[in-house]
């Protein structure tokens, strides 16, 4: 089983610490302690309703009406979040290595933008930038029982990724040779103005998405949009079947990658077998030796 | 093969019950009797009658034409089920329990919203409450040889849960990202009006819905969307690799979980074992036996 | 490997012909003869104009235009297809049992409604069963070595046939229960004016059609319609992996079908295996054993 | 595994070249050393350039304001692609069949529009044939380790090309009968204003693309739809199926195909086979040689 590269990227010299910053890294970077498992539920409930926030900041009648409570809201969060960026910086070990790590940028993120606003107005841009703070969940998720789950997904799509590339960009040429077909056969006319705008078109069609805001009107366009759906139609089958291939082989080498028989070199044992299914000498004198 | 749960439940205590509802409860919750298997037939019947009944009384045009039809026939429906739960509710042994149970809940839900549109007018939520009918269908289903084919599913989707649940989340955080991206790209004009709304488009998009009640207009709102369709087209093979890798394990568990050991009872053993994996006796002899 | 079912009612007591009806038969019912082949590709050439002209006929600018072409190219075919049935009447030896098979109903199928459309005028209902001649193609393609293909599909489909019917029931329960929901929120002034109708909008949805015709206007609509597409982006993993699992075991028991050793009992051998792969000994003994 | 026949095509008599030409054909035809390396990644961003010009010169604001740069561009990219292709010519062994294989009709075919355009104006049909020089990307990938990876898909697909093939045509009857038969039920008046443009609405909705250009307005037709698009949702698993199972077989070949016989020489045996299954030797020995 691979290990977590991102659990790795958090030990940052945790066992070397001592006395209240080894108290205050238990509560902030681990979750077996009961005081662990709150600061993590306490921190996934912040982040979800800050996030609510900075949504509901976009919607003009929101923000005409509860404009003064989204800014005191919004500071209240930043400032939690501030304390908690100096507590992490004060619990670990090599300040330098976590204010670089990936996860240390987004903490740096989730607050910059709000101390911004204060210098620039206009705000509309910084609101995006601290959406990002929903990355955020993903670094408790990460403390939680769900890394190795994610580990196999990532390892599958990792193992295929050159597979779904290929099929990426075979997508891509395809809908630039269908795009300009289409551009040739319905003209400008029937909103078909330009190749990328075709390209578009074709896209919308291959992936079966479909807004309808462009569509063939003539008969000839008709069949070759027909032709373009039923290859989308058939080619989702490729990168379903790479992944799924690939779980299935992570999955079988998972449970067969049982060790050779000392005796009779047979190999292929399941986990819990004690005994050599094909020999019946005992397993355990070759995992002891 | 993992035993029904669902069915676990029903069994309330039915070996002990004797005369009359001993054969009130056989015909009502067993289908093994000609008189058991026409009973769910019925059933099965007045249920779809009942649904197609509340469907048709939404339909304006239905409701002035054939209003008082629809009446009537609603409350000979409930008068049926209504006898069926208190004649299911006199057949079983633990009355609490089989009230509290599920479908005992669901068995009730079928009829009270009609004795309270008598007492409160404006039935409009009621409607929806009375569809949950439809979920009486599972109860005869599962008395039919259908269950252990939906013990395999929910095996699969249990054993998957956490899998699909890091799916689902790291599809919310790519459409609140993509969203508030398309956000800043397209700007109110084009419909993108906040950016909840954004990211209800962009949910719209990566799942290829494709409504078209919004969708974009300036050439890099659509390179942004095309991208967002792309990813939506390759990610749907994730959740589907998840279930296909759970399927094939259990199908192959299944095939290889080969004949018990006739020394220690241990089982699991692959097709072509010689020795019992747990304790090393030849499965030979279990074989001639 | 499962004998093809549409095989064997062709067969239709073949051998027991003699003299020029064993030849006719040849011809029109086999393809291992050149005068064979070329009558399957005729066939072909002759059902797809067919069809396509019947396709034609339904077109308003093409009847106008061509009308008179159109009603002397369906009189050609309607003698030709008449010829053909009547020569295949000829040939079989149980003329009833072919009148009465599935291909030899649609055959009659495909002339029938020529002759009626000229006692009964007003033909509108006639071309949809004239298309029904599409269905002839198959006969044709059964000849050829599609079939073991066809028959690996259908083997799958319906081994998954009670995983799948659970599967589309579920999607039912879900569809009303999500529609009716929908009604409730949305209201008549948006489009989900009944229960029927906000079900066909949760089935446009679910399974990611997305028309467009109706969609979600307030706010808490289009958040309760992200999670109907979620769902529908997640759930159409279900049948995928049912229909794949299916074929994946069909495929593994066609390679490893293997014959147990009459030695060592082991099995799992491949299929050109001539030594037992565990003891070594001769699998040719056990073969003619 | 299959050696990629691109690949092979290629090697157009390499080794029997000598001085220059082969120091001309290592730069262009290879990818091993710092210049051929150089050489194709300043070939993709020319050709990925070139694609974007003539995508650019099809929207009418940019042509109107930019043409007379994206005409020098286009001359100055022809030009180069012809120096390339006459090197190319120059370098191969056998010039004629280079340039009858694929890829040197399409390195002619980058560059024969802009000379024609000078002699035949209303070059729009141009435009789409100088878009086949995406196409000339592949040609670099090839070269790329990316090889193998395609070839394990393409074996895939031609593996299950028959069974896609009859899938395929079992959509097409299936939208033909779907279409003709929205055509009685819907009519003229709501779109279905023949029956090709109803099979398109069919293959529109049963691929789930849903334009929305077409929907059905009867409550009949909705029905009927809704049947179409959860046929849709189910067979979508199909090709799925065929190509995942595909994929499986190929991976498992591939995992144990294990070491061949010391005695016989023979191939494929599996992880825990002893004896030989071709001659019945011990593999012990070829082991521990």
């Amino acid at each position: 089983m691979p290990n977590s590269v991102l659990m790795e990227r958090l030990h940052l010299g945790a066992n070397e610490l001592t006395g209240w910053r080894r108290s205050i890294y238990t509560v902030i970077f681990e979750s077996d302690t009961p005081a662990g498992k709150a600061f993590d539920v306490g921190l996934i409930v912040l982040i979800v309703a800050s996030v609510f926030v900075v949504m509901l900041e976009s919607v003009a009648s929101f923000r005409t009406q509860y404009g003064p409570w989204l800014f005191r809201a919004e500071w209240v969060f930043t400032i939690l979040f501030t304390l908690e960026y100096l507590f992490r910086l004060v619990a670990v070990r090599h300040q330098m290595r976590y204010a670089k790590s990936f996860f240390g940028v987004v903490d740096l993120l989730a607050v910059i933008p709000t101390y911004l606003s204060v210098l620039i107005p206009g705000a509309q841009f910084f609101l995006a930038i601290r959406l990002l703070r929903i990355l955020r969940v993903f670094r408790v998720l990460k403390l939680a029982h769900y890394v190795s789950e994610a580990d196999v997904l990532l390892a599958a799509l990792r193992a295929s990724r050159r597979k779904i590339l290929i099929f990426v960009f075979f997508v891509l040429t395809l809908v630039v040779v269908l795009g300009s077909l289409m551009y040739l056969v319905e003209g400008a006319g029937n909103g078909f103005t330009s190749i990328p705008r075709s390209v578009y078109w074709a896209i919308v069609t291959l992936t079966t998405v479909g807004y309808g805001d462009i569509s063939p009107r003539t008969g000839l366009g008709q069949a070759l949009a027909s032709v373009v759906m039923i290859t989308g139609f058939a080619i989702i089958a490729v990168p379903t079947g790479i992944v799924t291939s690939e779980l299935n082989r992570l999955a079988r080498s998972e449970e067969s990658f049982g060790q050779a028989c000392s005796h009779c070199n047979g190999g292929g044992h399941q986990r819990d077998a004690v005994y050599c299914r094909l020999c019946g000498e005992s397993l355990e004198s070759s995992r002891h030796a």
